[in-house]
């Protein structure tokens, strides 16, 4: 067998929804050299034509039915909220026996919303690659994103063969797989990703509310640690909006542990209590150290950020 | 006027702390080409013995008193609760008509416990200079992190001769100066710097408290954004205690405020307000654009992070 036609070569794949991640996917399967015949399809005609124009997909289909006709493997690539809605008018024109796949960053609520309308014999693998950036659209991806990140396989009953085909197809992009039960998913991504997300959004928030500061100093000395949080604060907020209203059991549980230890600290500012702030930043370093240990991030300074020169 | 003998040329200089920022300090003068001749101590034989192996400062001695002796710039680079202290134990001791300057993180408690020490004559000028990374001591230190930073001057009576040559100073260092009013410092500090850390510490702490979720995972996964909270939240315990207790009114409020708008999320996650959710994340991307606009951060994916390879 050829490196090109692994388990991991479908002969036709159709991407659904054409932003950062479905663009990362064709980019770093391009740079695999799989031979796979690549169909794409978004909702707007504008996104349409910048795929045409920056050459992503082999060929961009004005609906979702065309774009998944004959496809080997289909991946759903829109905001978690769109995966129903898609599902169902993509179901009747699946090749028997194909593998439906998504790479929503929630998976309970998608497995529901998806899962109702695959047909018999369809195999459905639900993934989460754990990579991104604040950008999106079709002109946000490149091919190296997923190089050591993990992607997280969440399986839901499809055969033996059709997830490890997918598994395969994820470790080509440069992705570390691993698979996860769905509950644990959530809850470890609510932990890991939402919930930061959603602190560093009220944080961002109310630095812009606040009329004594203005926006021009925040902006000026956000290096002091608040600029990490703006990052994060910059992701799309159709995909963010979707997250919370789908994982809303996992988040709320995070969110509620937070403000708790939160309240714990305030009231030793209050009172006082410097020993209690100072264990518990102590505490915190260990995570930072095992972080760094295990190769998920530079201890250059300044994040090894690229210097900015005025 | 020679390069080396400009108004931010002192004769001598006393560094009392010899941690990170102090450390930088003097490699940034080095590199200026300023000819002072720099004393240092730090409370620890230890903390000497490495200055002195690492060539830190001109001389190493055992005392503050010691080493403020004739020194035209006494720079206070200890923490935020040690400068009072210090304070009173130099005072005694300091060159008539010298500049004393500290680099605490918080104005205006270190002002009302340095200032009522200070013998008529001497001159006051506290300064923060807004740089830092999350790793501390005397081996921390580097020629470059004040470059295109900002430091900033709390002006609290000292003569316009004595602040403007500070100023030179922290220019010739690399960085950009501003004065800033004391209270206002304070605040703005608040918001862009100390409840930041806070809010890091409590998710990291939150993180590691969940028994459901395995440290391994937190760690594994934590390019998902967690990952910039831990980097934040491994910052030094000593100082950051010391802040927060000194810095109580301004981060007290900016809390009140955060919580109050974590709150209203919240809500909206509860009650499926998917439009507050989406509003609300549009408006917080403004801030993120004015950030890369005045070239405060790179646009470059992964925030420009040198590539961790396995
Ligand atoms: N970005 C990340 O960090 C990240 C990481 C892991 C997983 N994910 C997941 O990956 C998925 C895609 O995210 P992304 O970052 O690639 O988003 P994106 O860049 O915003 O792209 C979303 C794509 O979906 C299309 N779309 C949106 N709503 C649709 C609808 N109702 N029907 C059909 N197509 C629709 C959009 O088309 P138009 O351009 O025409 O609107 C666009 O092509 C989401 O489920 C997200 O949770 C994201
Ligand atoms: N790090 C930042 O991000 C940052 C940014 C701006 C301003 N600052 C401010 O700069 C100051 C120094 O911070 P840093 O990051 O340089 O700290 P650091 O690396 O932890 O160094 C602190 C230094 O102060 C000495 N010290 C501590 N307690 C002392 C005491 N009671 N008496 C005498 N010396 C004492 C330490 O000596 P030993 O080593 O012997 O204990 C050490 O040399 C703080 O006020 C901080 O708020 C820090």
């Amino acid at each position: 067998m050829s490196e090109t036609q692994g388990p991991e070569n479908y002969g036709k794949v159709a991407l659904i929804g054409l932003g950062l991640i479905a663009s990362s996917i064709f980019w770093a399967m391009k740079r695999a050299g799989m031979d796979s015949h690549v169909t794409g399809y978004a909702r707007s005609a504008e996104t349409r034509e910048t795929a045409k124009r920056l050459g992503l997909c082999h060929e961009i289909v004005d609906s979702a039915e065309e774009a998944v006709k004959d496809a080997d493997l289909v991946i759903l690539a829109v905001p978690v909220g769109a995966m129903g809605p898609i599902a169902e008018a993509i179901a009747p024109h699946l090749k028997p026996g194909c593998t439906v796949s998504d790479v929503g960053s929630v998976k309970k609520e998608v497995i529901e919303a998806v899962r109702p309308h695959l047909p018999e014999g369809v195999n459905f693998v639900p993934t989460h690659p754990m990579a991104g950036t604040e950008h999106s659209g079709p002109g946000a991806g490149f091919a190296s994103l997923y190089d050591n990140r993990w992607c997280l396989i969440v399986p839901d009953g499809a055969s033996e063969e059709a997830t490890a085909r997918v598994e395969a197809f994820w470790q080509a992009l440069g992705a570390k797989t691993e698979q996860m039960e769905v509950e644990h998913h959530d809850l470890v991504c609510a932990v890991v990703s939402h919930v930061p997300h959603l602190i560093a959004y009220t944080m961002v928030g109310v630095a812009d509310d606040l009329r004594r500061v203005s926006d021009q100093e925040v902006i000026k000395f956000s290096a002091a640690g608040f600029r990490d949080f703006t990052r994060i604060a910059a992701s799309d907020p159709t995909m963010w909006r979707d997250v919370f209203m789908t994982n809303k059991q996992a988040t709320l549980e995070i969110l509620g542990r937070f403000t708790e230890e939160l309240f714990a600290l305030q009231r030793a500012i209050r009172t006082g209590d410097g020993q209690l702030l100072f264990d518990y930043f102590t505490r915190t370093r260990e995570i930072r150290r095992g972080i760094l240990q295990a190769g998920q991030d530079t201890d250059a300074p300044d994040f090894g950020r690229v210097k900015v020169e005025k």
